[in-house]
């Protein structure tokens, strides 16, 4: 596959995550200001994790069900079997590794602004049929 | 910036996360198998965070620092400061988003079989210049 090529691009202020006026990307969150929430998913027993189409779309599902704004969405299909794909936001990411044999997917959300990445749980729980989802919530750059 | 594409690769065998025997993948940490080492780290009152030469350098030289192997990468620049970036690794990922006006970066970098994500803690303090650096460590997967 040889070097990985960068992919950049430079984003409209309008889909920017740091605006003139941070405060308006900043979270409170129970009270707590911080520049983020990132959500630590672990979907169990869950079904479709060998299907990058059906992981795609519940990517994006879980972008639009955020409110979130989609810059970047990269999937790779691995053999024999797992998927690994990242959606770059801006309001930062969406990131899944799934482990098919094992019907395991290791799951993270991190959104700052308005976003609300909570949303996102039902999507997962509903696209991948879990049987168990566990959540954590870290709330990032809280003492910045 | 319409939808954005998706981008897709097959993986050679070679480079998947998730081969027929799985338990070389697995990590043994303190004694606890798990799906992967998955590190939250806070970067504080560090430099160079609207670089993004220095944060893809950065970024590669922690895939390098970890033994990891990079399949993508992706950065974005926005207005009028911060980056956010994505390594997509056989391991799993590297992620970073940075706030220049307050000096703060949010990273996690989330590493499976046998990359060390650790390594990379002292690559990231020295590049960004980093007076204060938070790691906190999840094992994901515990009990698949």
């Amino acid at each position: 596959m040889g070097t990985p090529g960068t992919d950049r691009k430079k984003a409209k202020p309008a889909v920017s995550p740091v605006i003139a006026d941070r405060n308006d990307h900043f979270v409170v969150r129970n009270g707590v200001r911080c520049a983020g929430v990132h959500l630590i998913v672990d979907v169990h027993q869950a079904h479709g994790l060998d299907d990058i189409d059906l992981i795609e779309t519940t990517l994006r599902r879980c972008v639009d069900a955020a409110g979130a704004t989609l810059l970047h969405i990269h999937l790779h299909h691995f053999q024999p079997n797992g998927v690994s794909g990242v959606a770059v936001l801006a309001e930062s990411h969406i990131s899944i590794h799934t482990w098919p044999d094992i019907d395991y997917a290791a799951l993270d959300l991190f959104m700052c602004g308005r976003a609300t990445p909570d949303v996102c749980i039902p999507v997962l729980r509903k696209a991948f049929k879990a049987k168990r989802v566990e959540v954590n919530e870290i709330l990032r750059g809280r003492d910045t």
